[in-house]
């Protein structure tokens, strides 16, 4: 695959990841934040002494990695005891990647259910936990995709200028790699589209005019606090780590 | 819970849902129609001789009923032999439904399966079975969910004329209960109403002006075809059903 193509194929899979985390957010938002979903142990040896969502969150890897989930690219997996897929493997267009074992979901899943949760569902506990789990699968499973895609996003940057790359990796400089991944003109045009996607999909086309399901502000302030900071940490995470790999 | 809160619930329940269907429906829509999915034995003996969205549908309520999701009066699965729940049983508020065990998730499927989803996705295969398997799940939960909120509303029907329903229900007459349960204006203002929604949700912001992620008609035609009928046959299923339980 050539550099444009690359590049335009990453951009495409980007902007529809946004419906699917929006859609996500605003069907997690219909439920209050339910604290007991997140707490481990909270329903004793039934769920392995993991928390509700750790569990089903498990249990629904097991599943998806039978049908070979994990084998794409773009997969990353919470957990790292799963069962090999029951499919036959599926022959993906060789991968851009260079080797890598960057997997920041541990840090996506402690931010989303100490942050995320809490900042966009509405205080409380109304008891939906089993309603509120299975969103919260869907919103983990979309977030993981989109902050590793940034491996994706490295390697095109990468390859557009590796010269400019060369110093600040070989001297496995973090800030000099994230100031040469950061372009604030795109971030900014990514929270503008997001902007636009939130309100417009948002919309309670059911209450009164300017009724919302979700404040599209919220939505926002998870794309510019959450998301874009750890795509960045997977991008600088897979350049230094490939480049490792490479010497 | 009086009549009057009965019905503003069940109004506020259906309509909800319709964000969720609608959502399920564009996501699904991002994939081919891809046939093997629904193909039983297709990958042999590792999914039991099932189809894939069989064995990944058998397998998700298989989690779900630990997570107690069959314990509540409006949530039907499609297979019976499912475990126990491991979560402490919820107290729901009293249901306002009479013993009933109408379940219509097998012609649900069959019509998913066999309709909607050829109607609604691009003809042919694009290999991403798993992403298509996925998105089916959610579209037919939402969808179940969706049609046996029939018993509710067949429910809340009957109790504002009970009269009325006397001498079709004691004669078994089907095409009579029917009639009594079918409100055409009601049936226009939901398809209004998914329309703006379908039309709404499923602009392409990314694309040109007009582009649509999937066909606002389509949305209105899996409403007017499927969703609505199924609906009103578990009304009738369910007012038949419940009839006879009490005579």
């Amino acid at each position: 695959m050539n550099e444009q193509l690359l590049l335009d194929s990453i951009r495409g899979v980007l902007m529809r990841l946004e419906e699917t985390i929006i859609f996500a957010l605003i069907e997690r938002a219909q439920f209050a934040a339910n604290p007991p979903v997140y707490q481990a142990g909270r329903f004793g040896a039934a769920t392995g002494g993991e928390s509700l969502i750790g569990y089903l969150l498990h249990e629904t890897e097991h599943t998806h990695a039978r049908l070979r989930r994990y084998t794409s690219p773009d997969e990353h997996p919470f957990f790292a005891d799963l069962p090999a897929p029951i499919l036959p493997a599926l022959r993906f267009d060789e991968s851009p990647l260079r080797n890598n074992r960057v997997n920041l979901n541990a840090a996506l899943r402690r931010v989303y259910e100490t942050a995320i949760v809490p900042f966009m569902c509405k205080a409380g506990d109304d008891a939906q936990y089993g309603s509120s789990a299975v969103c919260d699968v869907a919103c983990l499973q979309a977030l993981s995709r989109r902050i590793h895609y940034g491996k994706f996003v490295a390697e095109s940057k990468y390859r557009q200028c590796a010269g400019e790359f060369q110093d600040a990796l070989r001297a496995g400089d973090r800030a000099a790699v994230l100031r040469l991944i950061t372009d604030p003109l795109v971030e900014e045009r990514v929270l503008k589209r997001v902007e636009l996607k939130a309100r417009t999909y948002g919309q309670d086309l059911d209450g009164g005019p300017g009724q919302v399901k979700l404040d599209p502000a919220h939505v926002l302030a998870v794309y510019s606090r959450w998301i874009i900071p750890l795509t960045k940490e997977v991008e600088v995470e897979y350049l230094l780590h490939a480049c490792r790999g490479q010497s």
